[in-house]
């Protein structure tokens, strides 16, 4: 049995910030991890927007609300959770993030935490771990698993490197072209496929 | 965010191998990790009587199909995974759980993997690792998770010691005994209770 550690927005769900910034019209949470590489940086960047907009988590919570997994999503999901064990290994906050666990079946997710004050504003976050996507697949190694990891942005790097298979899934141009070991589907129909192929592999 | 680490052969599941010998008769594979201690000499058991009496997957796959979780313990684990993560760890083989967990809704399961002949006869099996239940909260600990266990017998104690908390459900009274120092409970409300006020400490 192999592990599917998959990246959670842009491969399952909609990116949350951009959502917010759609709703709110704060333009600079509309950038991701596919055009800021470095996380803390990227969020650095969103907190001060945060803050200078005094956005509450009940605000994104609204948002959420109104959010689905992405067409196709569940049933991919589903499929992939028969035949392998799923962690969904994300940059996102249990806030955020739970509503669409209950869309998804409550699959496994690994993620982090938002700091919020008394009245309800986000303050802050506290990451898991550092390299927290790397980290991850190797415990899953260290459990003896073999791996395949599926991501769309550069936060996902770490991941498919340290995994024994890794996939790109939606990812923009530049980023596929910058790495181009890893095969690049854009449907999820192609994304089992090839997630079936690299797991026969790993067994001759 | 904290991980729920449960045993799954007594806590959500009857006993496999038990449900077997009640179809076959064979009254060898009646023992249980409760009985015998070392799960490598247990093991060995099982097989000398499935070698002794041709016992075969399908038949086993047979027993499976006619078995469902214990009355309550679906609605236990849906409550369970709103709130936490959780990862069922058990001894058994993805072979016989599987079906189980369609059952379950798909929870991440980690397990162990049977050896299978070419005429579907049981001939051996692949242990994931050494000490797999310590091993897999030790992993946890790893990516920054507290950890509350939850077992009835003798392997999962390596679990309950490693973890963060421990618990007993539903385990006999010659091992809650040997080992005090666990809350024992025997109903899914009381574990959810036990499980619930072990993290609202680690919180402090």
């Amino acid at each position: 049995m192999h592990v599917l550690c998959l990246d959670l927005e842009g491969v399952l769900i909609p990116e949350v910030w951009v959502a917010v910034a759609d709703r709110t019209g704060i333009d600079d949470l509309r950038v991701t991890t596919q055009e800021i590489p470095d996380y803390r940086e990227l969020m650095q960047h969103r907190l001060a927007a945060i803050s200078r907009h005094d956005l509450t988590l009940s605000l994104v919570e609204d948002v959420i609300a109104g959010l689905a997994p992405l067409a196709g999503a569940r049933a991919f999901l589903d499929a992939a959770r028969e035949r392998y064990q799923v962690a969904i290994l994300s940059d996102t906050f249990y806030e955020f993030a739970m509503p669409f666990m209950a869309q998804l079946g409550y699959p496994t997710l690994l993620c982090h935490r938002l700091e919020v004050d008394g009245e309800g504003r986000i303050t802050g976050y506290r990451l898991r771990q550092d390299d927290p996507k790397r980290s991850a697949v190797k415990a899953f190694h260290g459990m003896n698993y073999q791996v395949v990891a599926a991501g769309d942005s550069y936060n996902d790097l770490p991941m498919l490197e340290e995994a024994d298979a890794g996939i790109w899934f939606r990812a923009p141009d530049h980023i596929t072209r910058e790495h181009r070991q890893y095969p690049s589907v854009a449907s999820y129909d192609r994304l089992l496929e090839q997630i079936d192929t690299a797991c026969r592999q790993f067994r001759r």
